[in-house]
């Protein structure tokens, strides 16, 4: 199993009795999910996605991102939220969160048209100078305002740069099978383009194209990507929580919150893991955070935020649990040297590896915080590799929708998260733009 | 006045009268913070410190960083918590988040030694291959864990590459003035020594030689940060609610905080601030997280993570406020250029700014979010450069150990901090070590 579910620092806050009274309710949310009757069911398409997805689409990925990968110094993905946070966690993740400075094959990546600064624009644009350049714009409709501004002024920089002509075969668009702007443009401009499916919404995307293109054009193995989901989808098909980790950690979830542990605290040991953090933080929050219900998601990485959270974590209110991911083999090690006169007391650790301290800080801070009244849920992962990521990504979806329908929410809309737009059209004065 | 304290997005939350009854713990804690009466009052030298640094120890700062900028490809930075999270805060709000990658006259500066990661380690180790590298260990003591071990690395391998003699021109501590291990090596090695001092913790410490001289390497005017801190230290020394911005905002914490709204989210519109946005978590989450009691600190950046958080910002459990800072003059502008069909229907913008939009977001999602229930302090920066961010930093130094006061904690101890380390040091079995 690539991921496991590790209970033993949970039990002293959960009672075995609980988990049977929760029991009929994680299996009614099985129900819900798997027979399509649940609220938002035209939003479950990624549930079997990873057996059912489309050969011939994922088969242009690989095509296309090898003629990416052959052209091009720095390839540009504009996308928000779902649009681009998979993608980057899973690059930071399996490369590193150094993958644009480290020496590689593949182009340099950066991500842009996930916020309205002008100063990341114009600095991405500066990075882009004098370099070959493609682009890649993932947006359903095309007209989300971050997306849509940065692809004018990349579309724009490539046809100066490349003429129109060329810079038709650098933009590669990420959208709608049939309707909306982006695509029509696509079309008309003879852009090659990739499709966001009907029935999957943003935070549940990363395995669509919008996750797997950029992936591909960083030398992610997404054959193994998939694989790994395929595997997640049989093994957590179970309708026994105790038998399936992802219902089980559903319900843990939502016992915790039901006895006021109202934050948890998305953790990892690994600075690498800081995007897929984020990831899981717009993957609950926006699917759980509505009708003023929810679990405030956060997220630390240890042991830098052992000191700055960590005090607050050891000894502040206890209205929070944590959510530990613990990778136990490295993506390198490092061999701990000697110093002379043994003056920071460390030589014990002459020829130990520093992934063996990390393991140890670890289990002490997880011992630590359960001291200190704070719940642990820990998960560990073998290694990181292509598999057990995309094991991970459908893991969480599926922990998320079970999750969500415990809780009593639609888990596939978001409602909350039009109104801060409608108020920035008013205040912008869209012709024909009238908010209410 | 550098940052104005906006008050219009709280005033539905909380009453006039409600000012009116917490003004005299207001001016109690100016009291235990100016007469240093309160606890932990042997911590509170970065009051003064504006006024009265050590010209001698700046001066050295500003020669060091010179000679460090024109002998150095990469400047690695080894220190954790607040040895690390203040000036790397600073150098991505004055440069960019993108500084390393962005054209320059000054060394690329890279962050180590503030967590466990064997592959954060390794990987920066490959990036300084073939470079001309220099260090800056921070630690009071030198036997902190993070920073120690990195320290070795780098260390070692700086000697490999130049030599003993030619490396420890390339070395620099910041440490205590006189004991600890790390002063002691630094002395009888012949590395050059920066002082933190003995009455400023860490997280206080951002103005000290601990921020100065990776600020300086990186090319940020020293001299401005400290004019900033200053002016600040006279304009908000006034034991007036009403006309002291900083107390005001303690205040307010605290208003908030009695009433239920135990998550405070410090958001800002510029990714640069991301890391400012870290310093500020260490800050409130270290001084108040204790005694079971606390605001929780987190974080956001807009409008990024409106599609991620903002739909629980929007919907859910209203035990949340918000702090946003919003810049109001970029650092670099762009002018949103025209879409032929007008294919996403902005082309109404064509030829405004795009940080003419930001605000119009900025605007809208302040309002949406206040009329969720949620307040919003808000807080506007006119610009941003070294003068203003000093003023920044001690600003919310102040409004930190202030409103800690009210809270009735200490603000500058942090005892849940040893226990992870402990149990740590019981698993890796330190010689002549007992935890308890």
């Amino acid at each position: 199993m690539p991921i496991k579910l590790n209970t033993e620092y949970i039990s002293s806050f959960i009672k075995d009795e609980e988990f049977y009274a929760i029991e009929s309710q994680v299996n009614l949310a099985h129900n819900l999910l798997q027979n399509r009757t649940g609220l938002g069911n035209n939003f479950t398409g990624w549930l079997t996605l990873p057996t059912d997805y489309d050969r011939e689409e994922f088969d242009k990925i690989k095509v296309v991102s090898k003629k990416i990968i052959s052209n091009t110094d720095i390839f540009i993905v504009i996308g928000v939220g779902g649009s681009y946070l998979g993608a980057r966690a899973a690059i930071e993740l399996v490369h590193s969160q150094y993958y644009n400075d480290l020496s590689k094959k593949t182009p340099e990546i950066y991500f842009i048209g996930n916020s309205l600064s002008s100063t990341a624009l114009y600095n991405i644009l500066k990075i882009c100078d004098g370099k070959d350049v493609s682009i890649n714009v993932i947006s359903k409709s095309g007209t989300t305002i971050e997306p849509a501004i940065a692809f004018r002024t990349f579309k724009n920089f490539l046809e100066k740069k490349y003429g129109k002509k060329e810079a038709k075969n650098r933009i590669f668009c990420t959208t709608d099978r049939q309707k909306g702007p982006l695509k029509a443009m696509a079309d008309e401009e003879g852009y090659e383009t990739f499709v966001i499916p009907d029935n999957i919404g943003g935070r549940f995307s990363v395995l669509t194209a919008v996750g797997l293109l950029p992936m591909a054009v960083s030398g992610i193995d997404i054959d193994e990507l998939i694989l790994g989901a395929k595997l997640a989808q049989d093994n957590l098909f179970c309708n026994d929580l105790n038998k399936n980790d992802c219902y089980k950690y559903a319900a843990i979830r939502n016992i915790l919150y039901r006895k006021g542990k109202h934050i948890e605290i998305f953790a990892s040991y690994e600075p690498d893991f800081l995007m897929l953090n984020e990831w899981l933080k717009q993957l609950f929050g926006e699917s759980e955070g509505k009708d003023n219900k929810g679990i405030f998601p956060t997220s630390a990485i240890f042991s830098t935020d052992l000191h700055s959270i960590g005090q607050y974590l050891q000894c502040g209110r206890r209205n929070l649990f944590e959510t530990v991911f613990y990778i136990e083999k490295p993506q390198k090690d490092v061999i701990i040297e000697e110093i002379s006169k043994n003056v920071d007391g460390l030589n014990f650790l002459t020829g130990k590896s520093l992934s063996f301290v990390n393991e140890k800080a670890f289990l002490g801070t997880v011992l630590a915080h359960t001291d200190g009244c704070v719940p642990n849920v820990v998960f560990k992962i073998s290694e990181v590799n292509p598999f057990e990521l995309g094991y991970l990504f459908y893991f969480f979806e599926k922990a998320c929708a079970i999750s969500s329908y415990i809780l009593g929410v639609n888990p596939f809309d978001q409602p909350g998260v039009e109104k801060y737009k409608n108020n920035m059209f008013d205040f912008l004065k869209k012709p024909g733009y009238v908010s209410y």
